[in-house]
C-alpha cells in the first residue's frame, strides 16, 4: 500500500490573517503524514498592484494578466507571502522548500491559447515533476508552492492555485495515496453558503449537478469543485474542502467528494 | 580529487540589463563545472521602494532594513529576480533551483547584534546546510540563491549577496573544489578605477594592504575582497573577481586572490 500524501492548498483569507496564519502552521505541525502547501496570494497582489497604481485588466469580468501583473505576482506570491511562509514553517521544525514551478522544472505549463478572451500570461499545467518533488518528501522536505509556473522557453506563467494543487495530487499518486485538501474560509460546501451549520458532508456527481441547478452551488465554487472532480477521476484517493480550522481538529466535518 | 564548483556571484547592474543578462545566461551554458549562482538586486528594490514612498533608512551612512525594507527585498530578491533568472536559465536547459536561506534551511543566519549601529533585519551568516545543496549538485541541479536568509526562529533577515557567495563556497568546499567568482561591471582590480586595462591579475594579503595605503582600492572594494581573502582562508581553492563578459571568454583576465 502506498503511503499517504496531503496537499493543502490554503487561500487568501488565511495569508492576510497573521492570527489564523500561525494557527495553522501549529496544526500541520501536528500532523502524521508528509504533506505539500499550495497558496494563492491575490488580496495582497492586488493590494500592492493598486499602491503600485497599476489598474487590474479585466475583459467580460475575467481577469487579464499582463507583464506588470505577472511582476507583482512573481514578487508577492514567489517572494513575499513564499518565503515567509516557508520561515514560519522552518520555526516549526518542518523543513519546508518554497518553489515556483519553474524551480527544478517542478510545473510546467503553456501560455493559455487566445479563443474569445486573451488572458495574457496565464498558464495551464502541463506537466508534473513528481520524481523531483518525491526527492523532496522522502527527505522529509515539504514543498510550499506558490502559484507561479513557467513555460520552459524562459516566460513565468500565472496559474490557478486551486489547479495546481490538483496536478500536484494527480502528479504524486505515482508514489503516494494522495490526499486533496481546499482549505478556505468556509466549513465546506454549505446548503445556506451564510449559514456554516449547514454542511454537506459529501457531493458526488450527481449531487454536484443538482446542486447547480438549484443555484446552491455557483460562481467561484463550481471551478473549484470541478478541480475536486478532476483530481479523483485522475488517480487522487480522496478530496475535501473545508475549514482551515478543522484541518487538525475534526477533518469529518469537511465536505468530501465521491465519483 | 574533489570535483570542481563554482560559485557565481552576480550583481546589480547584470540584473538591470536585459541584454547582458541572455549573454551571462548564454555564458553559463558553456560551463563544464557544475555552478551556483548568487544574485543581489539592490537597484530593482531600491526602485520598488522609491515607487511605494519607501524612504531608505540611514544611519552614519549604512543603510538600515526596516520591516518594510525586508518586505521589499523578499518581493524583488527571491521572486521578481530569483524566479525570473531560473526561468531564463531553465530555458538553456540548466535545470535551476530558486532558493533562499530559508528554504530547505540552506543558508541560517543571526540577526546582526546591535553596537553603535542598529541595522534592522540584517542578518549574518552563522551555517550553511551544503549536505542538501550538495544533493541538488549531484543531480545537475543547479542552486539560485537570493539575498535573503532566515534565522531559524520564523524571521527572514537581509543578508549581504557576497557574504553569501563566499559561505557557500567555503561550505561546499567539503564536497568540492570550490571556485568563487564575483562578478562585476570591471575586468577587476584595477590600478585606475576608470581604465579598464589597467587590471591587477593577481593580488596576495601584502599587495592588498599595499593597495589599501594607497588608496587604490577604497569604499565597496574593501568588504568585497575581505569577502575573498576570507574564503580562501577557509579552504575555498580559487578566488575571482572580474567581468561578466570574461566568464567564457578568458577568465585569466580576472583579478585573482592568493593568500
Amino acid at each position: 500500500m502506498k503511503p499517504t500524501l496531503k496537499i493543502i492548498k490554503i487561500g487568501g483569507n488565511l495569508l492576510e490573517d497573521k492570527k489564523l496564519l500561525h494557527q495553522f502552521v501549529e496544526n500541520l505541525s501536528s500532523l502524521k503524514s508528509p504533506f505539500i502547501i499550495v497558496h494563492g496570494g491575490g488580496k495582497t497582489a492586488t493590494q500592492l498592484a493598486i499602491k503600485l497604481g497599476n489598474t487590474p485588466k479585466m475583459i467580460d469580468g475575467r481577469r487579464i494578466t499582463s507583464k506588470e501583473d505577472l511582476d507583482i505576482a512573481a514578487m508577492v506570491y514567489a517572494g513575499l507571502i513564499n518565503k515567509k511562509l516557508v520561515a514560519l514553517l522552518q520555526n516549526k521544525s518542518i523543513n519546508a522548500i518554497g518553489l515556483s514551478g519553474a524551480d527544478a522544472n517542478t510545473i510546467l505549463s503553456e501560455q493559455r491559447p487566445v479563443n474569445q478572451i486573451d488572458y495574457g500570461l496565464v498558464g495551464d499545467v502541463k506537466k508534473v515533476n513528481s520524481t523531483f518533488i518525491h526527492s523532496l518528501t522522502v527527505q522529509n522536505i515539504c514543498p510550499v508552492f506558490c502559484a507561479i509556473t513557467h513555460n520552459g522557453k524562459g516566460q513565468l506563467l500565472n496559474t490557478n492555485a486551486d489547479t495546481i494543487a490538483a496536478e500536484l495530487a494527480i502528479g504524486m499518486s505515482l508514489y503516494y495515496s494522495t490526499e486533496l485538501v481546499y482549505c478556505f474560509e468556509k466549513n465546506g460546501v454549505l446548503m445556506d453558503v451564510e449559514n456554516d451549520k449547514t454542511l454537506i458532508s459529501e457531493v458526488n456527481l450527481k449531487r454536484y449537478q443538482q446542486l447547480k441547478n438549484s443555484d446552491i452551488i455557483y460562481e467561484g465554487m463550481i471551478p473549484k469543485i470541478d478541480n475536486c472532480f478532476y483530481a479523483l477521476k485522475f488517480g487522487v484517493s480522496k478530496v475535501q474542502i473545508g475549514n482551515i480550522h478543522q484541518l487538525k481538529n475534526n477533518p469529518s466535518l469537511f465536505t468530501s467528494f465521491t465519483l
